[in-house]
């Protein structure tokens, strides 16, 4: 447990320093105050978090560079979460319990925000090179196609654009495909193979895209710190339309199970197993449900 | 002549090379047009052209790492303009005298593209980092550091959001850092030193930044493809308030001697010098002006 305080710590920590980067006595001060806003408070950090266990369990030989792709990728998740609030995406008002960017600092310094945190992701993880530079390609290029077209955030983002969607591409690339670029940049960051790693990923940006449209059904704002019935006021695609709410926690369940299950033999192996397990208890709390309207779930629980 | 038509074609080709990334069977379809739609057709690229004539004055020994650095920078360019000329921004209608993205696709597509791109740029230069591993933090911290906060567009455009701006801070993120930015990674990608040509960039920014301010009073639609009058009309600051517009467009003469000066000697400096003077003369057309009110010009278009 103190293991993963820290953890979280060296994350926070990170992305101060990160931040540091963008300001200056040449800054223009509201766009400083906008980029803070987008990253403190954070949310569970559970995408850096899996990028440093996974590097972790690699070994983790340049801890400077798994810390850094880490960060990036908070960084990045921020970006996109300041981009979808925008009035021409969800218009939210709020996120994490306070005003959205654009509703605190207005619209024009939400969309730069936005920008100048994809642009300082790659920066980071450019200065974080110079122990492993080969290690740098690929790992810009993992981020990189996470967040971009046609299998990243942006494309993900734009199938709300269209009007023939498949599902589960909408939720792959919108959520999926940054959980998957967690589990195989960590294990780029420490050298290792990233393809080994991405299943875990995989599958749990799956559960967490469940999770999210339960969530969005059954919990109220004070709960998540964003208003809740969204997909629907916004006519998204939410599992539970198809699967209806008991269906979709079972389906929940099984895509943790296939989580765990997807870890490869190693020596970070059972803190691997304890975070996906925690992380799934904190998405969807014990009391939400009966026991036995989740006949899979005490099975993980014991990670 | 003609080695300069083909340097435009290799960037051209490297743009279609590099849009083709973020196209698959599984793209959103309106995304990759309104992608293609703020690449092509082209303004004059002159930023990668000049990170390209950089890298060749510099023996450009990886010239996929060069052409990709080039075409990285105009595809942030390309980037920045889209976002600039967003309802929340320049509500611009046009741009290069076709619609603007957000004209032509609405404003979610804009922004999603813009951050497509800002990815793509990165990953372009990525991508290109086999050969030469050593110069890829470099020079992606040099662009990187020429897009985000607090010395590049994003905080430029910022500047923009603020109640106190200092004209030359603003022109010197806005414009002149991706300037200095395709000279410096011209030279980092050449595994040359980046610092001598940052100053061929600095003083070409500024001249640019000159040029689009007596454009926008001058010039009308169909001349530079985008609306006219919209530093008066958005109240941002111009250069021909304060200079009049014939000691706007001797300050201009005058940047672009600094510019033509600075080139250091090498191999390529003739190339070079007659770059910049032709870059002027499509800035601000020979037939704008009276010679007269124009004492340094001819000794710069003589180079």
């Amino acid at each position: 447990m103190s293991e993963n305080i820290s953890v979280i710590q060296s994350i926070e920590l990170k992305l101060h320093e990160s931040l540091a980067l963008t300001d200056s006595k040449f800054a223009p001060p509201t766009l400083v105050q906008a980029l803070h806003h987008a990253i403190f408070p954070g949310g569970a950090r559970i995408r850096p978090q899996l990028c440093l266990a996974v590097a972790a369990a690699c070994g983790n030989d340049d801890p400077a560079l798994s810390l850094a792709a880490a960060a990036a990728i908070e960084l990045l998740h921020c970006a996109s979460l300041v981009h979808d609030d925008l009035p021409c995406f969800d218009d939210a008002a709020t996120r994490r319990g306070q005003p959205s960017v654009h509703a605190a600092y207005g619209e024009r310094l939400a969309v730069l925000s936005g920008d100048a945190l994809i642009v300082l992701a790659f920066e980071v993880i450019a200065r974080a090179g110079n122990r492993s530079p080969l290690r740098l390609a690929p790992l810009i290029t993992t981020v990189a196609t996470s967040v971009g077209s046609p299998n990243g955030i942006a494309a993900g983002q734009a199938w709300e654009c269209e009007n023939k969607v498949s599902l589960s591409r909408y939720q792959k690339t919108k959520t999926g495909a940054l959980f998957e670029a967690a589990t195989a940049a960590g294990a780029q960051a420490a050298g290792s193979d990233a393809e080994t790693w991405r299943p875990l990923g995989e599958w749990l940006g799956e559960a967490y895209q469940v999770a999210d449209d339960i969530r969005d059904v059954m919990a109220d704002q004070s709960m998540t710190g964003k208003p809740a019935g969204q997909d629907i006021a916004h006519d998204r695609p939410n599992s539970t339309k198809e699967l209806g709410v008991i269906g979709a926690i079972q389906h929940f369940d099984q895509l943790v199970m296939k989580a765990i299950k997807s870890i490869p033999s190693c020596k970070g192996e059972k803190l691997l197993r304890s975070l996906v397990a925690k992380e799934a208890a904190r998405l969807i709390p014990d009391d939400w449900f009966l026991e036995e309207q989740r006949p899979i779930h005490s099975q993980y629980i014991a990670s």
